[in-house]
């Protein structure tokens, strides 16, 4: 059984988007530096023909992030946000993720890939992730508040932030509401690159 | 004139302190975590005989910060917590501290060493501290508050931080009220401890 991997990116003040994050701007106002690791620099949400060419240390850490994966639970609001990718979520043809919601979108119901719909739960969800990601990881996506709730859950074997350089001072905080447990880590690694700082933990049992 | 150095330490979510921070407990219920770098391992308020034995990393790290730093300005509260370390602050018997405050405490009116009690504002602070410091740096210590009021006011050079291995939950926020400008910064170098990752970053002007 793989393990269960919550990844995401944050700015280093804490915040996974700038404020007003919605569909076509996923990352909220002046949010897009958060993924200037993944595009290989500056970018904004009205480039025309957006570069995506990480450098070669992010392209690392995004290949072996990817490559780990067996498949992805992700909250609704990500979903809407994101528009589903376009039905081409990352991880390629085969990608498989588990969608945190209270009801089913009309369009969506009876239908498993590469979106699975879940109404019953983080528990279910996982249960269902991990079926299908067998010997591979299971990746908790996103956003804060099912990340959180798995933190919480003390469901979370890994943590892998990857921390953008930047103060944002608002917009939607990676652990606004994690409750008032110690949750104990064990740092396992560092990788640096201009655009981030890849920051790997495991969570103590 | 030397560089304006805010260093201080963080949970990974972001807390400067567990909740009830009060004198003889100043990092908050909880917080003794995040000092452990600083102790060499984990300790507890009330032990007897606390140790204070960094590992050589991270006494790397903390002899380098306090050879850097020519003066401190710190924050009411956080004089009030510490209990002006007893009136033997860090940095040695010449480690000289300006504390911005409201109003002086009787007993420290007309005194200089090692605290000076500024009544008008961060830039007068930074103005008699930069006086003092000459050619080194001065050193933001904190709290949160003090710190956020000189990186929203751009008067910030470097940011330190020493980034504990743990989730808080709850406590005082480093990054609770910083405002909503973006502020960016590029990254100088990470040290890894058991204990901390250091993480050192410039402002851009």
């Amino acid at each position: 059984m793989g393990k269960v991997v919550a990844d995401i990116t944050m700015s280093l003040d804490g915040f996974i988007t700038g404020p007003d994050d919605r569909p076509g701007r996923g990352l909220g106002e002046r949010g897009e530096c958060l993924h200037n690791w993944v595009m290989g620099g500056p970018w904004r949400y009205d480039d025309e023909g957006r570069r995506f060419a990480p450098v070669d240390v992010d392209r690392h850490v995004l290949e072996r992030a990817m490559g780990s994966i067996g498949a992805g639970i992700i909250g609704r609001r990500m979903f809407d946000v994101t528009g589903g990718w376009g039905g081409n979520p990352p991880g390629g043809p085969d990608a498989r993720y588990f969608v945190l919601t209270h009801s089913v979108p009309p369009e969506w119901a009876g239908r498993t890939s590469p979106f699975t719909f879940v109404t019953d739960g983080i528990d279910s969800a996982l249960a269902q992730a991990r079926a299908v990601a067998g010997d591979k990881d299971v990746g908790i996506g996103g956003g804060a508040n099912v990340i959180q709730q798995y933190l919480a859950a003390r469901l979370v074997d890994e943590l892998r932030l990857h921390v953008a350089p930047v103060l944002l001072g608002t917009g939607k905080r990676l652990f606004g509401n994690l409750g008032s447990q110690t949750i104990e880590l064990d740092r396992t690694g560092v990788i640096e690159s201009p655009y981030a700082t890849h920051l790997f933990f495991t969570v103590r049992r």
